[in-house]
């Protein structure tokens, strides 16, 4: 049986990847989206492991109203306008919006380990050019670097410009997805949903695509006497700037990119904050090289460097950044092994004692925090925990594995102890670039099994496949995590679809482009290049994109004094240099 | 005849160095301070042209009180209690307590070229341990970038060790300085001034040592239209933090440290922040190869790289920094010739769109602000000037030339064409490093001066020495500023009173030490190693100054499992690197 109606859960940056990818494809997706007075505490992205579990709670418990009623119920969320000769995406999102995580709140939740939010201050990480869709760019005069704001704007011209809006149903929760009494002959799921101020309702669907994301539970890790902490416990995702800690004393626990954001906001109120690394940061500057470190990094021949070259290369490189020691975050993992922290206030913070480094927690004894060198700070206010999320999706245990924090999914999307491959995750992945481009990659890759337009190897060969990703996960970063490396792993899922480009065919028929494949950094408009739904401006686009990147904040009439002077000041042309380059690995390519 | 009273003007930290040095050197200095709560305006620190003027205009059109009552009056400001067998110095300070412009006062006067406070967030761009005086040292304990607080901390610790306190007359306004009526014979000067709620009395000195400050009137250009400029006026010395600016559109203009902190700021509160740069700036960060900038910079062997050398390669140094041209920041000036920007955050925040870069300012129409390259914005609401200060001292002008920006100070303390060499001027320079240290070294020049222990050149000797300082200025800067290079001017003090060891002497008696003082960081204390008042703990504080400026941020102990990895990871020890660059060093010179 063919696949039509594809049940899409959530409406952030993953779900509007897979209702796209199934219009795309053919497939009509249905979305839901939930709360607006409400669920206000559910309210920014949507939190389909928070409310499985309450689900769980209510099944084996009755329907206890008290800690279920806001979530609960149902309505029929199938677009009745279908038309019945396209397969239809219907994507269901708790929020009243879309966007997901990039939806600013100022409300917290009491719980502290409740769904994340972003905080006021926030600028990405990641550049606009290495952030945006395949086949849809941030506007030009946008800066490299994005506000929330930005990236929200972003999302809702996306879903605009390719009318994903009326496949979405907003304010409508997720209860519940089970197989269908069929699954064994059709692969069908029960999808039990509930819009605001409906009743239950519940509806079959050819396939399913969960897009909830991974930063709906924060992690807190156990210490001794934790519970009896007498300050605040916050986790990172409900930190919203930090205004509130006038006159306070923190203590932030963490060496992510959220720790140093955490830490850095809050000593511009905080009477004094602490940083608490177990084992140091290695810390990184957005910019790198005169680029946006993403840009920087993401390059196909950083890939391709031995590891015998390129790790000791990397360590002398990060030793040379900064005075670690001094700074007290000397890590003593390798910078190849470890998660970097991007931060450019951090250092001067840190050398300037607004922030003060201490070495890992150890417990808490009332309102004292003691740390593993045995020192101790008393009367600390608010301790935030900025130390991941957990990486779970509750379901019945044989769809997806619940059972430990690591998933079960070949090629971080399909579960492969279905009888049909009729299920996919979107975006549960940790990666070390961004979201968007590999949840794109994803849908595609999920959207062509689903049609069997792709071959799934057999179950033994993908859980050795996972199990064998996973391995190498633990081996490198010592991590039970999803994590990805951006490159490698978008290149592979293009690569499963036919959208990766060959360098050696690039080479004889364009060699510039060539070049920029393998030297240049990796926009995500390469994976439309070439295969099915490829852009025809794909090749403009690519070779346009860094000056797209700086367009928004480069003057527009160099300032009149300035003009005629630089004319004359610049050493040696760049463009010269490059051209060299690119002589050079021509003529020893034909000489091999 | 002796000078035996000095009046110390001002009590910041050129008036404490000042009165410190008096005391050192046997001259009893007085010192008064201002204003309570009738002169908050005039609050944070002492401005001594602002009440000249005030008093001309006085003097003029009588005694018009509406305009110049909050400061006029006359107490007795003299000591009563001074042994007369000492030189006594007296101090005269508006302000309510001593430190100048590093007291942190909220109010802002309505005058936007009044008198320079600082704003909330400063953070120092000089290290502690080459800020502080030179036999004072900053707390262990203290980061090596400082707060206000923490400076106003050491002012007032270094005027209790010293005994300072009881030779300041706070709460007391100078009115004016005139010579005495014998002043031809004797040198001595009349000052006036007058305490809070009492009359003005005028008591003569034996020498006045002039500390008001550079800071004390904001400069802001001519530009067309200004004054019709419907939005506010600022002079960055008004700047508190921009809280205010939530939801309005800010310029700054300038491309001083001050403009850039001024921006930086900002755009965490306003709704946008325009730059508005004339010619670029070279932005650099507070840490330079692991260690604070200054610290880098200033050493003395950097001033023997000959100009053809150093120029280029600080070019290129400064040019790797940063994409100066996509930053839209891009100077036409040789570093060299340029005033640097210190600043960690403001490349960040040009990329993430926080602060917008224009070309310089051009005219202004209604709430409209056009610039240079005749682009515009409309609905301006604050136009901050980051424009710095003028340089005057306000004051008969046969004493000190008031009637350009540039004033007439033989090696920038002493006015040239006195009778008698019984004035100097402290802290009355413009530095690209920091203020006090300088003070210091020109008060124990004056003071020696004073006490006809050193004798000055010819009045025309000393007119061309000015005329030559000058011109040097203009042609590397082409500014009329009292600018100077710190380590090369404080040697030039330092020799001049007999406190600059000799290179070659300590190469031979103790050849560490020759290594550190042409190759280490210049701090204060290695003008207390010989000399009078030369301090037996010079050398140990010199050589412990880099491990006393981290001390602060350092952990007291390594994080217990990072220590043991941390041992096994060392590549090079820099020590031994250090060990063979010395070695050779030796071995060259001995050669040779």
């Amino acid at each position: 049986m063919d696949i039509r109606r594809v049940a899409v859960l959530g409406a952030g940056v993953s779900g509007l990847a897979a209702i796209k990818t199934c219009l795309e494809e053919g497939l009509q997706p249905v979305c839901f989206d939930k709360a607006r007075e409400l669920e206000e505490y559910w309210y920014h992205c949507y939190v389909f492991q928070g409310e499985s579990e309450c689900y769980r709670r209510r099944r084996n418990h009755g329907h206890n109203e008290g800690s279920c009623a806001r979530s609960w119920g149902l309505r029929s969320c199938c677009d009745q306008n279908l038309s019945r000769g396209r397969l239809q995406p219907v994507c269901f999102e708790k929020a009243r919006e879309l966007g997901g995580l990039w939806v600013y709140n100022d409300e917290v939740g009491p719980d502290p380990t409740g769904p994340a939010g972003i905080y006021k201050g926030l600028i990405t990480n990641v550049s606009k050019e290495m952030m945006s869709f395949s086949d849809f760019s941030y506007p030009r005069h946008v800066p490299p670097f994005l506000t929330s704001d930005d990236v929200l704007q972003y999302l809702q011209n996306y879903a605009e410009n390719f009318n994903l809006l009326k496949h979405i149903h907003f304010n409508t929760t997720v209860i519940e997805v089970t197989k269908a009494v069929d699954f064994k002959e059709t692969g069908k799921w029960n999808v039990c949903t509930q819009a605001q101020g409906e009743p239950p309702k519940t509806e079959t669907f050819d396939a399913v695509m969960m897009c909830s994301g991974i930063y709906s539970s924060g992690k807190i890790p156990d210490y001794p006497g934790l519970n009896e902490f007498k300050g605040q416990i916050l986790h990172s995702g409900q930190f919203r700037g930090g205004e509130e800690f006038v006159d306070k004393t923190i203590v932030v626990v963490g060496s992510s990119h959220s720790a140093g954001d955490v830490a850095v906001l809050s000593s511009n109120h905080a009477k004094k904050v602490y940083l608490s690394l177990r084992d140091g940061a290695w810390i990184v500057s957005r910019i790198t090289g005169k680029q946006p470190t993403d840009v920087y990094i993401n390059r196909r021949w950083n890939e391709a460097i031995p590891a015998w070259i390129y790790h000791p290369l990397l360590k002398l490189k990060m030793e040379s950044l900064q005075d670690w020691k001094t700074l007290g975050i000397q890590s003593s993992t390798h910078p190849v092994k470890s998660s970097f922290m991007m931060n450019d206030e951090l250092p001067v913070k840190i050398m300037s004692g607004r922030v003060v480094v201490r070495s890992g927690l150890q417990r808490f004894e009332g309102s004292r925090v003691i740390f593993d060198d045995d020192s101790y700070l008393e009367d600390v206010d608010c301790v935030v925990f900025a130390t991941g999320y957990n990486h779970r999706i509750y379901m019945e245990d044989d769809v997806i594995s619940g059972s430990t924090s690591q998933l079960e999914l070949y090629l971080h999307v399909i579960p492969p102890r279905l009888e049909h491959p009729t299920m996919a995750a979107i975006g549960y992945i940790v990666t070390r670039g961004t979201l968007g481009p590999s949840a794109e990659l994803q849908s595609r890759y999920a959207v062509k099994v689903f049609k069997k337009e792709l071959q799934l190897p057999s179950r033994s060969e993908m859980l050795a496949d996972i199990k064998k990703r996973r391995d190498g996960v633990m081996q490198q970063y010592n991590q039970d995590t999803p994590k990805i490396h951006p490159t490698k792993y978008n290149d592979e899922l293009a690569q499963a679809i036919g959208a990766l480009p060959s360098f050696w065919s690039l080479l004889l028929s364009d060699p510039k482009l060539a070049y920029h494949f393998y030297f240049g950094p990796v926009y995500p408009t390469w994976y439309r290049l070439m295969g099915s739904h490829s852009r025809p401006d794909a090749r403009q686009r690519i070779l346009q994109s860094g000056a797209d990147m700086v367009h928004g904040i480069t003057l527009k009439t160099v300032r009149p004094r300035a003009q005629k002077e630089l004319q004359r000041t610049r050493i040696i042309p760049m463009r010269l240099v490059a051209l060299c380059f690119i002589s050079f690995l021509l003529a020893v390519l034909l000489w091999t």
